[in-house]
């Protein structure tokens, strides 16, 4: 597809040639770029099932089929909760579900966008500075491209999810400092090398990637589009990517409107609520952050002001949960729907449960960004316990008994 | 679909109303039961994308799109993988990715059938004894059918595993005791209360249910069958159910051969290739296992004759690989396609690393049964250390340059 490039900022059209990742004049904070196209053409039908993503390359910046991973990013399941609907008070409830990614995130669909461009440039070594979901998808969506990825992390990060990088191959650089000096020296040591730039914030590709959720949901439903979407906020290129992906479907009249957005964060990470609630989007607040939900446990979120405007063009908001909230929507959406969320991706449900008098009668699709699997300690406190028993059917009854089971 | 139940071990033919799970003759440990179908329609086109595993009802022992599971089971990924099928001398490499299931493992295709059948009788309540992934597929399939489940584990099992069940709400005895007591006092406190059995080696219905893995990828590779199929082995139910899903379409005349299928055992826990080898398939050989992959360390196999003559009617037979020959057959597969396998689930790679020799200028098909993220901890010894340093991008450089990045 034909686009170009323009500054969140300052509005400036760039040539994509021109320009390699933010707005020269606006900068890495406030000057992120958002992908713009000439037109869509006219498609309705989408092989999802083989393609995954590239079903929608039409409304991607690629040549269509011509940079896929080899691995089916996408095509994860939506289902429609009408009991669970029914007792939240809305008409319906759609749960996406994208823990079933090839890596169980729904970073997936921005790391097979960065090895498209990557490849299309001819590179093949890809960075990022993560600790989590986009580490670990950027490192196995490599290894399957046979593909070279380096990845910084604060040397705090836990040894599970560098275990993760670390089998699928990725070279791993534990920064002695804070999440943003571990991002600041990826940038520097990644340009000095010319390796691609997995930065979501920074790089105006990934969040087209990260845009097919939307498309992909829209799709699923017919085009039949609910009232409200719902989504966890971090960084805030997710949150944004809901948006342009609806918008994208709207300019090529595939859909007719597009749902009010509400961003949900966790309280102990509610940065892009508290610039959005000021009203001066471009004058980031930066905070310390701390919650259970550490995939959105972002101080100083990157792709701010984009989400800001995005989300208030759809009339929707930003609202935040408590990590209390969170462990129980973990423990009552996978007793409710099957989906196991970690607690990032339960935070959709903890704000829908928070605000469903608000919704009363309304449509809403949730997204669940990431898998429980990555992330079982977190839950612990939120569950019951087992019941322990000696071997012996009587005994074994009266753990039964007080478990209520019998 | 009309069918019978025949025992594997004296070959006696049930109506399916008049027993209940074995061979009221031969028992347990030898009785088990295999569906038999009088014949099956002609039907070509399968909505696998929608329905998952129900696209085919008709060659399970259902009601076609009656019983299903409000999650999409099945469906899950193939990858050709033209490379590494030339770097190991063999014609065609497949890889079918079963951690992509809705609680990341090949087992809920079985879970799914219980809850089927379990409907079917009006009963709300499904137990079974497992550690591991039964017992997590079981627990989130039943919660998203709005059933109860009742899981009975040996109480040294890994509190993660079992965090997973309390998550979706089973109900979870812990026995003071071994596996094998777990697995009678399931049997005979199920047996009491009339809940649904899902254990697998007693319930002929599960294997139908697994079965749906063989056909998928049958119908994926547009019934083209590979020379040989590959999958790891612990009870003997899995690779069962690979002949008897390939034997299904032959009768059918979908395809008009069953590959050659091997089966992969942990050295520490190969009791199933240990009574295959010595032809005395009635007479089997129990062991103490002990494994790293846990999924199929199984001393004590349920469904060993079965697993022993579909085995032999295929032509091929049961192979064992070592604990490092499953650690690094798991970081070799992440890094050479992308797929992260559990330990179990990279048993099937170990053993056509293995044999590959024997297997040249084949076409083979490997199963990988249950997705990495189950067990981060078993991999931990197999890959590399991370480079910590300073925020500072000289040390940077110089830990590059020691990772081979640079």
């Amino acid at each position: 597809m034909s686009y170009k490039l323009r500054c969140i900022h300052c509005g400036k059209v760039y040539d994509p040639a021109d320009v390699k990742y933010t707005c020269p004049v606006c900068g890495n904070r406030l000057g992120t770029l958002e992908v713009i196209y000439d037109e869509f053409p006219e498609v309705e039908k989408f092989d999802l099932e083989h393609k995954g993503i590239w079903a929608f390359s039409d409304f991607l910046p690629v040549e269509p089929n011509h940079f896929e991973v080899p691995l089916l990013v996408g095509n994860t399941p939506i289902y429609e909760k009408k009991e669970l609907a029914h007792e939240l008070g809305l008409s319906d409830l759609y749960v996406k579900d994208d823990g079933r990614n090839p890596t169980a995130s729904y970073k997936d669909r921005a790391s097979a966008m960065a090895i498209a461009k990557a490849k299309e440039l001819g590179i093949s070594t890809i960075y990022c500075a993560s600790t989590g979901n986009a580490a670990s998808s950027l490192s196995g969506l490599a290894a399957a491209s046979q593909m070279k990825s380096v990845i910084f992390v604060p040397s705090s990060a836990p040894e599970a999810k560098i275990t993760q990088l670390l089998v699928y191959g990725a070279t791993v650089i534990a920064v002695d400092g804070s999440y943003d000096e571990a991002f600041d020296l990826s940038m520097e040591v990644g340009e000095e090398f010319g390796w691609y730039c997995r930065n979501s914030a920074v790089n105006p590709y990934l969040l087209e990637g990260k845009k097919t959720g939307a498309i992909e949901a829209a799709y699923q439903l017919n085009w039949k589009i609910p009232d409200v979407a719902m989504v966890s906020v971090g960084d805030g290129t997710v949150v944004s990517s809901i948006y342009k992906g609806f918008s994208d479907l709207k300019k090529a009249k595939l859909i007719d409107k597009i749902p009010m957005i509400i961003g949900v964060q966790a309280e102990g990470a509610n940065a892009v609520m508290r610039t959005f609630n000021s009203g001066k989007f471009d004058n980031p607040v930066d905070i310390k952050a701390h919650s259970i939900a550490d995939s959105i446990a972002v101080g100083k979120p990157r792709d701010v002001l984009k989400a800001c405007k995005y989300i208030k063009k759809s009339g929707g908001k930003f609202i935040s949960v408590s990590d209390d909230e969170i462990g129980n929507a973990i423990v009552e959406l996978a007793r409710k729907t099957g989906v196991f969320a970690e607690p990032a991706g339960a935070t959709s449900y903890a704000g829908l449960k928070k605000i469903k008098n608000e919704l009363k009668a309304k449509s809403v699709i949730i997204f669940v960004t990431g898998n429980g699997l990555k992330d079982i300690n977190s839950v612990k406190s939120f569950v019951n316990k087992v019941h322990t028993v000696k071997p012996n059917r009587e005994e074994a009854k009266e753990a039964l008994k007080d478990a209520g089971a019998i």
